[in-house]
C-alpha cells in the first residue's frame, strides 16, 4: 500500500466527509454546482437561448465540466480503495458526469448526456441526512417490491390485452382512419387503456368507437388493480409496523404504544 | 386606550359577531356581494359580455369595491385590536379585496385580479357554522400532512423520471416532430405521465412511440402509489377514530378490542 | 270507494303484480319493448340511419307511444290508489315516456327527450328480482352517502382549486392562445386537473406549461383522495358486515363465521 | 382401444410432458416459435415491412404453419383421449393457431388472425412452472370474480349516465359541433367521463362545456368506487391469508388474534 500524504487525508475528510464544516460547505457547493449544471443542459436546448447566449452556457458548460473532471481526479487520488471507487455506483455517475462535454467535441449532439449528471443529486439524501425521507423511500421500495409478482402478472395482462385489442382495431378502422399497422394499433391501444387519450390516432368508424369504448371502460375500471394491490400492501406494512407481541401471554396485534398487553394486562417493557 | 363610542360596540357586534339577526344578516349579505362580485369578474372576461354590458358591469364592480371599502373602514374602525385585524389573515384579504379595482385605474387589465375576492368566502364556513364540512376537511388536510414525507419523495421521483423521460424523447423524436427543447419534452412527458394527454405534441417515430407507451403504462401504474399512501393513512385514523377511552386513566386511543386498557393496565369494563 | 270490476282486478294482476305467469310475460315484454324504444331514440338520431329508415322509425315510434299510452290509461284505471299512482315516481315516469313523441307535433326536435323511457328499466331490478345486484347497489350508495360531507368539502376545493388556476392561466396566456375567457379558461383547468386533456385549448407559453404540469401533477397526485375517501369507508363497511360480538363476554369483532367466541370460548348461538 | 406404439408413447412424454430433457427443449422450442410467429404477424402489418422483406415473411409465417400443422398432427395422434384433446381449449387453440394461414389462400387479409396463436403462450406459465405468477394471478381473479355483483351494478350504473349525458349533449350542441348522433355522443360521454379526452369531438357552446366540466368531475370521483372494491376485496383476502389453523378441529380461517379457535372452541396454544 502506497504513503498516504497528510493532503490527502485532509481532502478525504472534505470530499468524502461530512462531518467537518469545509466537508459541509464543500457538499453544499457541489449540490449548487449539479442543479447549475442540469439546468444549463435544459436551457441550452431551448433554440432561443442557445442563439441569444450560446457563448456564455458554453463557457459555463465547460467551466463546470473542468471543476467536475477536477474533484473526480481529486477522488480517485484521496480514496483509499481506488478500485472500489471507481468501479462502485458513485464513481462510475461521476465520470458519465464530465465525459459527456469532451464527447461534444468530436460527436456533436450528445451533449444532452450531460443530463446524466442529475443523478449525482442523489447525493443529497446522504448529504443533507435526509432519514426521514430515504425512511420512507425506501418503505415505498418495499411496498413495491413485495408486490412485485401481482404486478408483473398485471403487467403481462395488460400487455396481452392491448395487442389483441390493437390486432382486432387494425383490422376493424384499418389504415385509411390512422391504423396504419398493428404495432400502431397497439400503441392507440394503450394510449386508450392508459386514459392518455392524444387524439392523434382515433377511431371513426361505428364498431371501432364502441371497441374504443369498451377499452376505455375497461381501462378506467382496471385502474383498480394495481391500485388495490400496492393500498392493501402499505396498509399491511402499516399494521406490521406498529406491532409488537405480549411476551407474557403471546397476544400479537399488539399496538406499539402500549405499556400493558390488551389480553392479560401484563406490563410490557419498552421495545 | 382609546374611548369605544356605543356607536362602535353595536357595529362591532354586527360586523365582527354572529350571535345577534343583525349580524347574521350582514354576513348573509356579504356572503351574496362576494359571489356577485366573483361573478363579476368572470362574466367581465368574456369578451360578448364586455362588449355588451360593459357599462353596466363597470358600475357594478364600483359599487362593488365601494361597499367593500366601507366594510373595510369599519371593520378598522370598531375592532379592539387594530393592528392585530389589520396585520391578521382576514384582514389582508379584506383589504386585497378592495385595492385591484382601484389599481386598475392605473395598470389596465389587473381587474382580474380581484378574484382574490374568493377567499373572503372561506368566512362561509365560520359563519354558516359548517361544523361537520370543518371538521372532515381538518380531517383529509391531516391525513395529507401525515402523509407529507411520503408525497415529497414520491413527487421527487416523478420528478426524476420526467426528466430522464423528457430527455430522451427530445434526443429520440427531435425538434422537427414538436420536442422542441429538453423543458418542452418535459412538459410533454408530464402530459403523458399523469395521464392528462392533451396531445399538441404527440411522438411519431416508432421508437418514440414505445417509449411513450412505457411511459403511459409507467404512468398508470404508479398512480397506484399516492392512492395507496393516503388510503392507507385514511383507513388509519378511520381506525385510530373508533377507540374507547379507559375509565381509569383516561386514555384515549384504546383499541376497542382491548380488555385491558394499554396504558395503565386497569381492566375495561365491556362497552 | 268506486265499485271494482273483475276485469280490473284480473288486469291489475297482470300489469302491477309479478307472481301470475301472465304478470311475468307482460313484464318481460315491456322490458323488451322499452329496450326497443330506447334503441329507436338512438338509431333515429343518427343521418344516414334517419333518412334511408326513417318512415319505418316513425312508425315504429308510434306503435310504442300508443302502446305505452294504452298501458299507462290501464294502469290508472286499475290501480287501486290512483292518486297515489299518478303522482308517484313511476306513474310520471310512464306518463313521461308516452308524452315527448306527442309534444314533437308541435315542437319539432323533442322526440330526444324519449330517452327519458329509459328510466322505466329501473323496474326491471324490481321484475327479474335482482336482490343481489339491489343490495350491492344500496351497500354503494351507502358508503357514498356515508362519504358525503368529505366529498362535498373535496368537491369545494377542487373548484376552488380550478378558479384560482384559471384566472391564473387567463392572465399568464390570455385570449391570443385560446384562453378567451376566465370561465373558458376555468373550463380548461377542470379539462386538465381530472387529466381528461382533450387538447382544444393548450398553454403555448413556457410559463402557461410550467404552470399547467403543476396542476395536472396535483390532478395526478388529489385523484388519491376521494378513492382514499371511499375505500376506507367500503373496508370499514366490509368489518361492520362481518363481525357479531359475544353475549357472554361482550368480544366485539368476533367474525361471523365463528361458532365459538374467539376471546371466552363460549359458544356463540346461530343468529 | 387401439394398440399404442413405443413411438407414440416416447412422443408423448416430449410434447405433452414436461419432467424429461427432450420435454423440457420442445416445450422451450415451442415458446420461441410462438413469440416469433406473433412477432411475424406485427411485422407483416407495417407497410414498409411488408414492401421490402414481404416474400422473407411470407416464407417464414408459412415455415411456422407447417410446424404448427406438424405439431398438431403428432399431438392429436400420440394423446390417450383424442376427443378431449381435439375438444379441449388447449387443442382448439392449436387448431386455430395454424389455421389462419391456409384461410388466407381464400380469403386475403385474414393472416391477421394468427394473433390468436399468443393465447398458446398462457402454455408458458405451466411450461417454466411459474407457481408464483399463476398463484398471484388466481388471486387477484379471485379478487375481481369475488366483487362481480358490486362491478356489474356500477358498470350499468355508468352506462346509463352516460346513455343521459350523451343524449343531452346532443341536444346541447348539436350536429354543427361534431355530436352528430345521440350513439356519437354516447361515445364522447365515454371518452370524457374516464378522462381519456381524446379531444376529436369536444364542446364549443359555454353550456355545453359547463355540463361536461361536471362530467369530467363526476368521472374523477367516481373512479373511487371500482378501486374502493377492489382495494377492500384485496384487503380482505389478505386478511383472511394470515389465519392460523386449529390444533384440535383443524379448522383454517382462523384470525390471528384468537385465542379459542371459533369452531370448537378448544384453546389455541400460542403459535
Amino acid at each position: 500500500m502506497e504513503e498516504r500524504s497528510p493532503l490527502q487525508n485532509r481532502l478525504e475528510r472534505i470530499v468524502f466527509g461530512t462531518d467537518s464544516r469545509a466537508g459541509r460547505l464543500f457538499d453544499v457547493l457541489l449540490l449548487w454546482t449539479i442543479l447549475l449544471s442540469a439546468a444549463l443542459v435544459l436551457l441550452e436546448s431551448v433554440h432561443e437561448v442557445h442563439v441569444r447566449y450560446g457563448r456564455w452556457l458554453l463557457a459555463a458548460e465547460w467551466t463546470v465540466t473542468i471543476l467536475f473532471t477536477i474533484e473526480y481526479a481529486v477522488r480517485v487520488w484521496v480514496s483509499r480503495d481506488r478500485r472500489r471507487y471507481v468501479l462502485g455506483f458513485y464513481g462510475l455517475v461521476d465520470l458519465l458526469a464530465a465525459l459527456p462535454t469532451y464527447l461534444s467535441l468530436f460527436v456533436p449532439g450528445t451533449q444532452a448526456l450531460s443530463i446524466i449528471r442529475a443523478i449525482r443529486l442523489t447525493r443529497v439524501f446522504r448529504i443533507l441526512r435526509l432519514t426521514t425521507y430515504t425512511r420512507e423511500a425506501s418503505h415505498l421500495l418495499l411496498a413495491l417490491y413485495a408486490s412485485r409478482h401481482r404486478i408483473i402478472v398485471f403487467s403481462f395482462a395488460v400487455l396481452a390485452l392491448v395487442t389483441v385489442f390493437g390486432t382486432v382495431m387494425y383490422l376493424v378502422e384499418g389504415p385509411a382512419h390512422g391504423f396504419t399497422s398493428i404495432p400502431r394499433s397497439i400503441y392507440w391501444a394503450i394510449v386508450t387503456l392508459t386514459t392518455v387519450g392524444y387524439g392523434d390516432i382515433a377511431p371513426r368508424t361505428a364498431f371501432g368507437q364502441a371497441l374504443a369504448s369498451a377499452i376505455m371502460i375497461l381501462g378506467y375500471a382496471i385502474i383498480a388493480i394495481p391500485t388495490g394491490i400496492v393500498s392493501a400492501e402499505i396498509a399491511r406494512q402499516e399494521r406490521h409496523r406498529r406491532v409488537l407481541s405480549c411476551p407474557t401471554c403471546g397476544a400479537v396485534e399488539v399496538p406499539e404504544t402500549s405499556r400493558f398487553c390488551p389480553q392479560c394486562g401484563a406490563p410490557l417493557e419498552a421495545a
